[in-house]
């Protein structure tokens, strides 16, 4: 059975959230929806500002929240439709959640031109640890990986 | 005055962390602190399978207590030190919070001998929309722009 075509109406309602969530002063004007079968089973909307955390875009707030109302942490079989294109958090998020498909509205050049860093962002992934403009320095590799060696003998790890 | 040398018992913590949260059933073998003046400000540690949150990687864990205990939504000043070499999804909160430093135990290649996507990842991030595993397409631009114009125009707007 192929994918269904993306529904118009779900993308309307992230933008709606984008708007209504900003003017209510929640943060940047940003929204999210994740739908499975064919019902929205979560509502994201940014809140960096109004609760001090900086991780709370729209999609980690909708992935967030669809995880806690199936019981799982992956999303598989939902789709995310986002008002703008994911910054790259949000964008490594998705991928730990996996839902199937992603659809979003505003561009990350948009983004950037209304004042958001997500553009820099980007680039600042690929650059080499040293040129980065937050230093990122290794620091005792030896005794940290400790921690992977008691995972690979822990019996009751649940692998994700 | 140049920064302060790193300590390595602030990264001996997050290496605890790791071993223990993870032994205590909580997820991942993943932990993290950060550290304003000296002082530690929050632990972090991996939740992901016990919390079902995809999201909730050490990193996000301390970022977000951090934030919440100081009451902003950027961490100036602050060194976060972390067990692992962050994956995508926590650099990019990492430079949406803006810590003064990173100091990191194991390498994302270790994270991937250990069975972590990171690398996976990593190498999703630079491809372009079409080539990417998780189908991503754009949808409505006209109607979302309409998010960007009203934050323009809001008056309330705190920015970040």
């Amino acid at each position: 059975m192929p994918a269904p075509t993306p529904d118009p109406a779900f993308m309307r309602e992230a933008i709606r959230l984008s708007i209504e969530k900003m003017r209510a002063g929640h943060g940047g004007p940003f929204g999210a929806v994740i739908v499975q079968d064919g019902i929205i089973i979560a509502r994201g909307f940014n809140q960096v500002t109004s609760t001090h955390d900086p991780t709370c875009h729209a999609e980690i707030d909708a992935i967030r929240k669809a995880c806690a109302a199936l019981g799982t942490f992956q999303l598989a079989g939902c789709d995310l439709y986002t008002s703008c294109e994911p910054c790259p958090m949000c964008l490594g998020a998705i991928y730990w959640a996996r839902p199937a498909r992603v659809f979003f509205g505003n561009t990350k050049a948009d983004a950037a031109d209304a004042g958001f860093d997500d553009h820099f962002i980007y680039q600042e992934i690929e650059k080499p640890l040293g040129e980065r403009q937050i230093p990122m320095q290794p620091l005792l590799r030896d005794e940290a990986l400790a921690g992977f060696r008691a995972w690979a003998r822990h019996e009751g790890r649940t692998e994700y």
